[in-house]
């Protein structure tokens, strides 16, 4: 593809939600009170052929919000010349796509500090195609971050190579030694916060999303959220607390969990711990949302759906469950309630939006939204419909 | 202690269901038609301070069943000088029990093979004491088997011990790695064998114990049973097919014990598989049982239930679940039923489990009983009420 899409790095603005600012210096940049704070490390998002797809949901969360790298730009030469905002949902964000990783770095005044590898296949595999791209990163003197299953510092020729160019290698999905791992105590019941788990109907559903949004309009009217995430795009966007649940031994799920939110709790002492989901635990190959609701004894749980998904991600056999069967599932599994359910508007028009947040609003009985489409207070209405006591809380003028 | 029991080695029977025959030579014995079968490595357990006790569930494990390791005694102090069977269940099994490592081995005409460590401890985590057991064992020339958590191949005092003495370490839960790991496919679907999960209300319950025996009395009745494992101790006992579930990264789970429930149908053709269950489905620390649930999509459950348990191993602040509360749980979760429930008598008289089994058999309207201590052919008319074309399969003779 021969049409670029030149990026104005220098005017280029904050992008919403917490996208850190953009800034061309790799120098520390100086705060208000003469205080330093070293700039985030800039980072291009490798996602080739997947980029505003299921498969892509690393560069595509990292494009949303990202508060520990600066995301300079995308690599997928299927939307080069285009701009991922653009791209991913019809909103310019000023973070350009580039054909390959040459083009990528020739739009910038220096090499960047970091290539993400914004994928997440089912997987977890690494392509001989996608392993030269991060060697040659590697030889530019780029640092690695990925969240494969299949660690990259374990790569003989990759921890090789890095070793020799001097730049690390981060595996978000790596665990800690097992020995380190801890077992689930108890501790989590004596956490004061209302804890709400975002699950869904499937895995690449927006849970991650939607916990996102709900976190920044709890904060914005005053009441103090943490968003604990589980999952290795959560921790790569710079998730404070969390752990990559899908990458823990099973019978330290729930401890590592628990161990998170106790963190969150104890370093924050927020009104509401935000935990999101993994999979659906009606899934037969993904359920670690089993262990979230085990490990995180939610209060609530705001379910995530796509009513247009007709099956599981990367399963064309398994039909998707209805919201009401997932409802059941959850509520019987554990002690809990489901207070609300958020779409994923995947392949719907306006008028299927809202369609279907009347149709299932009145079938399920309980609120229904879509947090991306639909005014962000519809979403907090949700919550203080199940906790109104939430809003006593906040000082008056904050609501 | 000083009273110690004499072994008579050369005399020492086979143990009872599958245990490997004894033998004093470590070179290969002549087999009926002239093949020759390598023996099995004989092996000291040890299991400090822990026998006889929940988590001293490897060692108790062990004694009851061992097809890989030829059981030469134990190590615990606190029962130095019984015989094992008798500590564990009123039956001498002519394992003898040691003081330490020095008057185990003394009991020997020449060093054992083997030194297993055959405590499960929930932490997981080697003791210091401990630590100098195994060091003293891989300076006297013993291989060393571990089910822990901690993997003693990766600890460099005790790789370079064994390095050194040139003996193995093999750490039954260390997993494959996460490269070569298999996600679920839904291939158990195409499993033609009948699948039964044996699931319980608690962590160490008996669950492997009642597997093991079911496999052998529908194996003996002709109806040819394989027993998945899917825990540290059945993969000990030589269990052909399985996976220490609880040490796969939750990711890959469902999958991994797909990939052994296909292994096994493949290679055995059987009429029936039992899946081993782990922890509680309900438990909030170790519900690896969903997972179990979800990969090998069971036909049916047998429940195990101690009714004189009152709180959950090593929760002394949770109580146990009633077999009603869990029978609903897992046909909620899961497309199946729970056909019958099997009692660990830990705690009651005879007249006790009499009456438990008359009581929870009419309140539950399944059949129940106890593997150990009532006939085994009660166990087989659990599955033959269930599935009464399991017969049809067997040659008259053999019914």
């Amino acid at each position: 593809m021969e049409t670029k899409l030149k990026p104005a790095n220098s005017i280029r603005p904050i992008v919403r939600v917490a996208q850190a600012p953009a800034s061309t210096s790799i120098e520390p940049m100086q705060a208000g009170l003469g205080t330093l704070i070293p700039s985030p490390p800039s980072a291009i998002v490798y996602c080739e052929g997947n980029f505003a797809k299921i498969d892509g949901k690393t560069a595509n969360g990292l494009v949303r919000h990202s508060e520990v790298y600066r995301i300079l730009s995308i690599i997928d030469s299927t939307h080069s010349g285009q701009d991922s905002g653009l791209v991913l949902e019809d909103a310019a964000n000023d973070i350009p796509i580039f054909e390959n990783l040459d083009t990528a770095i020739a739009d910038q005044v220096a090499i960047p500090d970091t290539l993400i590898y914004g994928m997440a296949p089912s997987t977890g595999r690494l392509s001989l195609e996608h392993r030269s791209v991060i060697l040659q990163a590697i030889s530019l003197g780029m640092n690695i971050v990925s969240g494969l299953h299949e660690f990259l510092s374990d790569d003989a020729e990759i921890a090789n190579a890095a070793s020799e160019h001097g730049v690390s290698i981060r595996d978000i999905r790596k665990p800690k030694p097992s020995k380190d791992l801890k077992l689930f105590d108890g501790s989590v019941a004596d956490v004061d916060a209302l804890r709400i788990a975002v699950l869904g109907t499937d895995c690449a559903i927006g849970k991650r999303t939607t916990a996102t949004v709900l976190a920044a309009v709890l904060n914005a009217k005053g009441i103090k959220t943490v968003l604990v995430g589980t999952g290795q795009t959560g921790l790569m966007q710079g998730a404070k607390y969390g752990v990559a649940m899908d990458a823990v031994p099973s019978q330290f799920c729930c401890g590592e969990l628990e161990v998170a939110i106790v963190a969150a709790s104890e370093a924050e002492n927020p009104d509401v711990i935000l935990i999101e989901g993994q999979g659906a635990l009606s899934h037969p190959a993904f359920c670690t949302s089993a262990f979230i609701l085990r490990g995180s004894q939610p209060d609530a749980v705001i379910l995530q759906h796509a009513p247009k998904r007709t099956h599981r991600c990367d399963f064309p056999n398994l039909p998707m469950p209805t919201p009401e069967s997932e409802i059941a599932l959850i509520e019987a599994f554990a002690d809990t309630k489901v207070i609300g359910v958020t779409l994923n508007h995947e392949g719907m028009s306006e008028a299927e939006i809202t369609e279907a947040i009347t149709s299932q609003s009145q079938k399920l009985g309980i609120p229904v939204t879509d947090a991306l489409s639909r005014p962000t207070a519809h979403l907090l209405a949700m919550i203080i419909a199940a906790y109104p006591g939430l809003q006593e809380n906040v000082p008056a003028a904050a609501v």
